[in-house]
C-alpha cells in the first residue's frame, strides 16, 4: 500500500479558533463531557488516528478561555476511552510539573483501559507565570529540556520494568507475579530519583505512544530521540518541508528510522460548500474577535507585548534566541516574507493562535494537504477544527471522502492499537 | 424518613481477600477494565453511594497482589463514570507524593465527567518505601499530617477560587468568563505555594467529597475539621461505639455538626446460602493463604517483622505511639482481648489485611450490620467483597435486599450526586 496519510484531533473545548465559540451554533462550553463524548464519535466517524489534548496548567480570566479553561486532560480522555473503540488518545502532561513514576503509571493505566490506544504528549511548559501554582520559580529553556529528556527516559524505562509475562496468576500453586520478570530500575540522574518498578504491570502497547511538539533546537532532539509523532508549528510549505526534513535527518544518529517519527503540523481548516463560503465563514469568525483579545494571543505566542506600537506599521524588527517558541519563528518569518502589518499579524495568530489556517471548499482542502503530504511538508496533520461541532464535521464529512478516493487515507481502521494505526511496531522490552 | 445506611464498596482489582483470587471463578485480573465496568453495574444494582479505589504508590513482587498491582484510581474511575449513573466515584490520592494544584484539578475534572460523583480519599501514605519513588525521603508520621492538613485546606480554596455563575459565554458582547467571579488563592504556607486560580470552574459538588481513613490521634483531627467521610478500621462492636462517639463529638470544635461526617467502618462480608456455607467459604479463602504471605501482610499491618517467633505461643506485648496504623491499634488490642496466638492474628490479619470479616448467611449478616448501624458504631459501611464478581453479588443481591425490606437502605437512588446520596449539602463559595 502507498503511504498514507494519519490524521490527529487537536482538542479544546470550545475549538481552536479564538472566537470559534462565538459562531452560531458552536458548542459554548469547555466541561461539558456529553459534548466531548460526540467529538470522540465523529472521529471515529472519520477514522482519525488520535485525538490529542492540549494543556495549560493556568488560568487567566482575561485571556482566551482555551487558555483559562478545561477538563483536566487525563481524567477526560480515560472517560473517553470507553465512549470510543479506535481512536488514540492523546494527553498533554508537562515534564517540569509533574514527576515521572505519576506520569509512567498512569499513561500505562490508560493504555488498559483503552486496550492500547494511549498517548502522552510530553510538554515542558513554556509560559514562566505556572511555576507560582506548583511552588517553584519556573525553569529556564535549556533546563526544562534537560529534566525533559531525563523524564522521558526514566518513564520508558519505568514501562518497561515488568516482563510481558510477569503476571502469572496460578490459582493452584498460589504464584501471582513471577518476581523474576519484575526489575525495579534504580535511576539516580540529575534531576530524579526513582526506584520503581511501577505498580502496574507492562502496557498492551509495550510503551504508550509519545508525542513531542517542541520547535526549538532542544525540542527537535528530543523529538528525533523519543517520540513516535512530532506536532509542528507551520505557516508557509517550504519551510515546513525544511524543517520535516531536518527532524527526519536527525534520526538516525538515535539509531531510528525516518519512518519511526510521523510529523503532524496543526492546521485550522475552515471548510466551505465553495471557497467563498468558506472564506465568509473565516471573515464572519475573525469578526468575533476583539482587537484586545488579538493582541493578548500575539503578546502570548511572540513572547512580547506590542501594546502602543503602530497596528498598520510593519511588524517590528525582533531578535530572536533559537529557544524561542516555535510559533515566534515561524510567525515573524511569515509576517517578513509577506511584509505584514502589526494588524495583519494579530488576526492571522489570533485565528487559530498561531496555527496555520487553511480556508476553502473540501477540495480546495484536500487539494492542500495533498500537496503538504506528497511533497514531504507533512506525514498527515492535527486537525484542529475552529469551533465545534459542525466546524469538525464539516472537515470529516466533507474532506476525508476525498482523501480516501484519492487512495491517500483509509477507509477503515485496520489495527486496534494507536501503534497500529501510526504503523508503529510494539517496542520490544529493553 | 428515619435514618438511613450508607454503602461504600471498597475497590481492589481481585478483591479484599488476601487469596480472594484463587477462589474457583474469581477474577485474577487487576488491570482488566471490562471486569471493573462489570464491578460498576453490580454496584449500582445495589444502590451503592460509592466505589472507593484503595491506592499504593509502590510495587513488591513478592507481596500480596493487591499491594503490588492496579489500574490508576483517577483514571480508572473518570472511565468508570462513563458507565455508571449514579454511583459515587471515589479515588486515593496522596498528600504526600502529589501537589494540591494538580489533585483540585483533577477532582473537579472527575466532579464534571460523572456529574457530581467525585470524591478524594486523602491519604498521607504510610509506607515509607514509597519515597524511593518519588526521590524524597519519606516525611514522618507528624509532618505527614501537618502536610496533608495544609494541602487540604489549598485544595479547598482552589475549588472555590470560581463563583458558581463566573462563566457568562456571552456570544454577543464576547465575554466568556466574567473575571470579577474568579480570584487568585495566594496561598503562601509552611509546605505549598499555590497562587491560582484553578484552570477549571466550579465543580457540579462545589466541593467533591473529601474521605479520610486516617485513625491515628492528627488522622481523626482531620477527619474532624475536613472529611465528608471517615473510613474506619475496626474489629469489635465496643471500641467501633466509642471510636464513632470520639469522632462526632470532634466536629462541633470545628464549627460542624456529627452529621457532617459520614463513619464507614470496612468489613469484608463472606455470604452463604446458610451460616455453615458462609463459613466453610471463608475457611477454603483461608486454605489459600500461604503462610509466607500471612506473615509478610501481618508484618506490614503490624510495621513489625515476627519471623522466628513462636507461632503458638500468645502475641508478643508490643508499645504503640499513636502515630501508629489504625490496623496495629485495632489489631493488637483484639489479640490481646482474645488472648490470640500470633497464627491466629496472622490468619485474621491475611484474610481481609487487617479488616473487619463478617460470615454468615444474609439474615445473620443484615442483622450484625443492623445493629452496628443502630446502635451507632458505624453510619453504614465500607464492603469489601473477599472476591468479585460473585463475592460482591452475593451482598448485593442476598444482604442489600433484606436491609431494605427492613427501612434501614434506599430502594431507589434519590439524588445525582453523591453529595445528595450522603445527604450532605452543596458548600456554598468561601
Amino acid at each position: 500500500m502507498s503511504r498514507q496519510m494519519h490524521l490527529g484531533l487537536f482538542l479544546l473545548g470550545t475549538g481552536s479558533h479564538t472566537a470559534g465559540w462565538r459562531y452560531p451554533g458552536a458548542l459554548d462550553s469547555f466541561v461539558d463531557f456529553a459534548a466531548i463524548q460526540k467529538i470522540g464519535q465523529i472521529a471515529e466517524r472519520g477514522l482519525f488516528d488520535l485525538i490529542f489534548m492540549g494543556d495549560n496548567l493556568n488560568a487567566d480570566p482575561k485571556a482566551h478561555p482555551s487558555y483559562t479553561l478545561r477538563l483536566e486532560p487525563l481524567t477526560m480522555l480515560a472517560a473517553l476511552a470507553t465512549s470510543t473503540r479506535h481512536v488514540g488518545l492523546g494527553a498533554t502532561v508537562s515534564t517540569t510539573y509533574s514527576d515521572p513514576f505519576t506520569v509512567a503509571r498512569a499513561f500505562a493505566s490508560l493504555d488498559f483501559i483503552s486496550g492500547g490506544r494511549a498517548a502522552w504528549n510530553a510538554v515542558t511548559t513554556s509560559n514562566p507565570v505556572i511555576g507560582a501554582n506548583f511552588g517553584t520559580v519556573h525553569p529556564d529553556h535549556a533546563r526544562r529540556y534537560e529534566m525533559a529528556g531525563e523524564f522521558v527516559d526514566v518513564v520508558k524505562q519505568l514501562w518497561d520494568g515488568w516482563a510481558d509475562d510477569a503476571v502469572v496468576a496460578d490459582r493452584k500453586s498460589g504464584l501471582y507475579i513471577d518476581p523474576q520478570k519484575v526489575r525495579a530500575i534504580d535511576h539516580e540522574g540529575e534531576f530524579f530519583k526513582v526506584k520503581g518498578p511501577l505498580n502496574i504491570s507492562r502496557a498492551p502497547q509495550g510503551h504508550p505512544v509519545v508525542l513531542q511538539a517542541g520547535g526549538s533546537e532542544a525540542g527537535l532532539q528530543m523529538a528525533a530521540k523519543s517520540a513516535d509523532v512530532a506536532f509542528s508549528v507551520v505557516q508557509d510549505i517550504d519551510e515546513a518541508r525544511a524543517s520535516y526534513a531536518d527532524l527526519k535527518k536527525r534520526l538516525p544518529s538515535f539509531g531510528r528510522r525516518p519512518e519511526d517519527v510521523t510529523v503532524l503540523p496543526g492546521v485550522m481548516p475552515v471548510v466551505g460548500r465553495t471557497d467563498k463560503e468558506a472564506r465568509d465563514k473565516l471573515n464572519e469568525l475573525q469578526g468575533y474577535i476583539g482587537d484586545g483579545k488579538a493582541m493578548a494571543v500575539l503578546a502570548e505566542r511572540l513572547g512580547q507585548d506590542f501594546s502602543g506600537y503602530d497596528l498598520d506599521a510593519p511588524v517590528p524588527e525582533m531578535d530572536l534566541p533559537d529557544t524561542y517558541h516555535a510559533f515566534t519563528r515561524v510567525l515573524l518569518s511569515k509576517a517578513r516574507r509577506e511584509k505584514m502589518t502589526l494588524r495583519d499579524l494579530y488576526s492571522l495568530t489570533a485565528a487559530a493562535r498561531g496555527h496555520w489556517v487553511i480556508c476553502g471548499s473540501p477540495e480546495t482542502i484536500a487539494n492542500t494537504l495533498q500537496e503538504w503530504f506528497e511533497t514531504r511538508a507533512a506525514d498527515g496533520f492535527n486537525i484542529m477544527p475552529p469551533y465545534f461541532h459542525e466546524g469538525f464535521e464539516d472537515f470529516v464529512d466533507g474532506v476525508v471522502p476525498i482523501l480516501q478516493e484519492r487512495g491517500l487515507f483509509r477507509r477503515q481502521y485496520e489495527g486496534s492499537t494507536l501503534r497500529e494505526h501510526l504503523g508503529l511496531a510494539r517496542p520490544q522490552r529493553s
